[in-house]
């Protein structure tokens, strides 16, 4: 842990000993997205990242701004990760080009409903700087991120996408991949590692899939900061339950000396 | 998991799935031996592990196999390592000399009370073979052992450990060592798994302190098949109370789509 990369949003520590654990909306409507809150937010989960890929109205900007709204108000002051997962890195097909939803970004770091944007490092160079400068002047910050679920590349091509975002301007860098063997977890949290020791943002990183699993609550010790785990519904293969997360942190934080 | 990698000692399967979880005694008496075996055996681990040079009266052979065979009784068909760590590899200054425990492992061997010895590497290359020729015409398992509370060596010479353990014909192979960085934790678990391919013995492997601590949590899913926790009183830095270490594996098991 570096103290001088931490990032406060509303009082949560991204980057600190501990990581914050994120849970995920994957609602389809208005209704499904904050009756899932509803049962998220009982959990206490230290984020909330709202996966707007599975709403279906998503081509209406109106009508994700005004779930945002309500989002907000039933989530209070939990931080809120707005993202729109692309079909080529694990996410939903959506009615929109790639220009919409840049738009939308823009019109949601307008609105100051949100804190983040994750944004993939995938898209076009224009497009990075577009949503990157647009939420720095409203005060959102973003996660450039890199997915891949059809296998774990080399170390040095994981430590290159960290820093890589780091080198676009993002605020936070995110890099999740599938194992096929155990020597790849152990690649990922490798990465992470030395990644971590060059960067000076907040690094989150998983190994996916009941393999990396591990990854998802061992992650903060090699220099994850954020590790996503269930509130109602899984949006990525490998996710556990928050409550049996939070268990395993505080087991973690004591063996390293922590109360 | 290499099925037939599995060693089934009193219905305890070493080498399966989940690592089996092991709690040392460290009483210095004959009555606090037993005392700790009953609190200890309360909270159910899978192995229970004798460390000998903790005793006060290991120069009197009658007293150590009278203990052993009370202990036995107390934890009835709860698998038993016997252990003599030397003050070079973290353990107490004991009044007989190498050849004097040589005797002691033997005699303990020919008792049947005990199911594993723990041996280690550093020793004579002699008295490993004695130990061992001993030991297999009793029925009793080998474990060869090399620890290091200084630092983690590389890769290489960590898997060249464990190798050289199965080489010298012992029934399963232990590394612990101390991390000075979190980089030597992942070495530790690379080492693990790079020897797992290649040995036929279940190994056993940890990195200690509290930077170490999550091998012990996680090591099962690179290849170390047991991990010591702490009963009534810990015997080596890093360990972690018996019932956090179940709840963290049975949290690990579900996530890996276990039950």
């Amino acid at each position: 842990m570096n103290p001088a990369k931490v990032i406060d949003i509303r009082g949560r520590k991204l980057g600190a000993e501990t990581p914050l654990i994120c849970t995920p909306l994957v609602g389809r409507s208005r209704e499904n997205v904050l009756a899932e809150a509803a049962t998220v937010a009982a959990k206490e989960p230290d984020v909330i990242e709202w996966r707007v890929d599975y709403f279906a109205d998503i081509a209406n900007s109106s009508a994700v701004l005004e779930t945002a709204k309500a989002l907000r108000a039933a989530i209070g002051d939990t931080p809120l990760i707005f993202t729109r997962r692309s079909s080529k890195e694990g996410g939903e097909p959506i009615a929109i080009d790639d220009a919409g939803v840049v738009r939308l970004y823009d019109a949601v770091s307008a609105s100051g409903l949100v804190d983040f944007l994750d944004f993939e490092m995938a898209n076009d160079p224009g497009q990075l700087r577009q949503v990157r400068d647009n939420a720095r002047s409203h005060g959102v910050r973003t996660i450039f991120s890199y997915h891949n679920f059809a296998d774990t590349p080399g170390e040095d091509f994981l430590v290159e996408r960290f820093l890589q975002a780091e080198e676009q301007g993002a605020d936070v860098a995110k890099v999740a991949v599938m194992p096929r063997e155990r020597m790849d977890v152990l690649t990922l949290l490798v990465a992470t590692a030395r990644a971590d020791a060059k960067a000076s943002i907040p690094l989150i990183s998983m190994s996916m899939g009941p393999l990396g699993a591990v990854t998802r609550m061992v992650g903060g010790v090699f220099g994850s900061s954020l590790s996503f785990a269930v509130g109602a519904a899984a949006s990525a293969p490998g996710q556990i339950p928050i409550a049996d997360l939070a268990i395993v942190y505080d087991v973690i934080r004591r063996a390293r000396g922590g109360k």
